[in-house]
């Protein structure tokens, strides 16, 4: 048997636009892969009360929800792997809390600049259980309850994690971005006008492009092949899914892709930024 | 906020053929969204390979494989939160080497007869790696390694865990049909005629008429909705997934069905023998 081969993404692919909207494209249908099964339970929302498992504080000290406790416990075998060495994982535990990977690390390509990695999984989690959740089960309504706490749960942290690699993937977009019309960026960025950094990551086509895909997407993928009139009776909403992209993944996104080019310049010297600027260089 | 809600699922509703039947085809769709996310993986035939992964030896006194030692991981946290005492989940990894629940016992109503409850996920597991993973992979090649063994052992452990709970499914149907004829079935058990209690348990055109909703479903949820032939350009081969249920989880799910049946008499007295013979009780 060969030796495992590492990861070689070469930094190149990695920064190609059409690299990236591959993997963007992908992750939608997981996305929806995802919170189609997420809504096949109820609400359950004792899963996200912090304190409401009693004997998750007693036996493990752990004073949060239920979710966030299967969220560290998978998290903490994911990162025995090396999961959260990867440039585009990124864990919603405290990394305090993970063990050290048992793996030798990978040699990834390097980049992002790394000082100006944003963890925006704090603001997905909340917007995952206040809003995405309640509207995934809404036919079960509010205080649906099944018990499959488990189930629910392994769905809920996969739904989180492809929800937070898309975001997150906004980094990526930047620094293509960045490198390919670097003086233009770092004069933006000097000014520290984020206006003009939207415009320049923003293309209003192509979110326009997206979210009538992602409507074809819920539609088809949406489809209940048990019941009788399998394009009536859906598993999710597309209209839940649309509103999703719409008001919070595209523009968190943009978020993430705004303070991860604020935060470019940091810690470079003078020099380096004026090369930056005229040109010279590209990162 | 109420206190936790157990699972209160009846007896009665357990064994109910038509719930059974609701559960069964659901999980179609997670299996099948299940072998279409890991299809979306290259092969990477090492992460199955006994000891391929040195630093699980070094570090772990692992020597069995990458994918078994993620399923013990995982495992180990949902054994914490006691998945493994519900009726209807069963682990891959050996008991012995997974932890104790961390929550207080849920009283599941005693559905399957404890002594003939049957376990077949060493079975699953070897034909998972050796004809499924293949089968699902083989645009990419026999040979092909994306490296990203983390998130292919993610889709394994999922897609395992969804075949296991539909063959082990089973054993409700078995013990479902046991008590609506039981005399039929007590003499049968005691002939050990496995043909006939083969024949009580299997409906030919039920299983026909899965195969073709299932070939429907592959058709549809395969469909590849960011390329421009959607129809044509399927994320799954359906034949792949028709003979996957028609060469292995069908005649599969018949042997612990049969198998169950046959140890379904095991530890009871004579008298008690005699009166589910005779028709005065069915369990």
């Amino acid at each position: 048997m060969a030796p495992i081969k590492e990861v070689a993404r070469s930094e190149e692919q990695a920064l190609s636009l059409n690299y990236i909207r591959t993997i963007l494209q992908r992750l939608e249908d997981t996305i929806l892969f995802q919170l189609i099964e997420r809504g096949q339970n109820a609400h359950n929302a004792v899963m996200y009360e912090p304190g409401a498992i009693p004997a998750l504080k007693e036996k493990e000290g752990w004073e949060r929800s239920w979710v966030e406790w299967f969220l560290k416990e998978t998290e903490s075998s994911h990162s025995k792997l090396r999961r959260w060495q990867a440039p585009d994982e990124y864990p919603f535990t405290d990394v305090k809390l993970l063990p050290a990977p048992i793996l030798p690390p990978i040699e990834y390509p390097k980049v992002l600049y790394e000082p100006a990695i944003v963890n925006v999984n704090d603001k997905i989690y909340s917007h995952y259980k206040d809003h995405l959740v309640p509207a995934l089960t809404k036919r079960f309504g509010q205080d649906s309850d099944d018990g499959e706490y488990g189930s629910a749960a392994v769905r809920d942290v996969d739904a989180l994690a492809a929800l937070s690699k898309r975001i997150h993937f906004g980094m990526f977009v930047s620094e293509s971005k960045f490198r390919s019309d670097t003086p233009t960026f770092v004069d933006a960025i000097q000014k520290r006008d984020t206006k003009k950094l939207e415009a320049l990551i923003t293309k209003p086509e192509v979110e326009a492009a997206l979210l009538v895909r992602l409507e074809g997407k819920a539609k088809v993928y949406g489809q209940d092949l048990n019941s009788s009139i399998p394009e009536k009776d859906l598993k999710i909403d597309p209209d839940v899914a649309v509103q999703l992209y719409r008001d919070f993944v595209i523009p968190l996104t943009k978020v993430v892709e705004v303070d991860y080019l604020l935060k470019r310049l940091d810690g470079l010297t003078d020099e380096h930024i004026q090369a930056l600027k005229s040109g010279q260089v590209s990162k």
